[in-house]
């Protein structure tokens, strides 16, 4: 069980993350992202996916074409947590 | 403009396509597939990525862990199409 981020907690990390949002439905922090073609946004794909197996964190996330939808919940903490912020701020840093 | 697929035409292609479904409201087929952890999942969709740059028809689709979810259409066809018959042939071909 990881412990949930209370709304303090979370406020705090979102302010560090200004492009990303909380979604109360799922629980959990979102971001979208656009990119020139399907070949750069799939590239990054493979940036995230290599960061979420090494940080043993996965996202839920969508692709059409130039888009990607990321959607960032921690299951164990029926909620945000503090691996949800870690993988955001490591996938921001990519950008 | 692409031509779209008649029901007959439709009904024909996912014969040979038995563990697609025709989704109307999206005007498009889909699967799932199921993977053992999130590395077999990644790599299967690095696969489709290449397939569909190669055959210039993306997919919208969506993953979280160990679960690929495809759905299959034409914006151009406003519905289903010979474009998304021979991608989904092609992805069959990987597994």
């Amino acid at each position: 069980m990881v412990e949930p981020l209370d709304i303090e907690g979370r406020e705090k990390a979102l302010s560090q993350l200004p492009d990303w949002v909380f979604n109360p439905v799922k629980n959990g922090i979102e971001r979208e992202f656009k990119f020139k073609n399907f070949v750069e946004a799939f590239g990054f794909m493979s940036s995230v996916a290599i960061l979420a197996e090494k940080h043993n964190h996965h996202p839920e996330w969508f692709n059409v074409y130039n888009k990607v939808s990321i959607l960032l919940t921690t299951h164990d903490a029926n909620g945000l947590s503090e691996k949800d912020i870690e993988l955001a701020n490591a996938i921001e840093k990519l950008l």
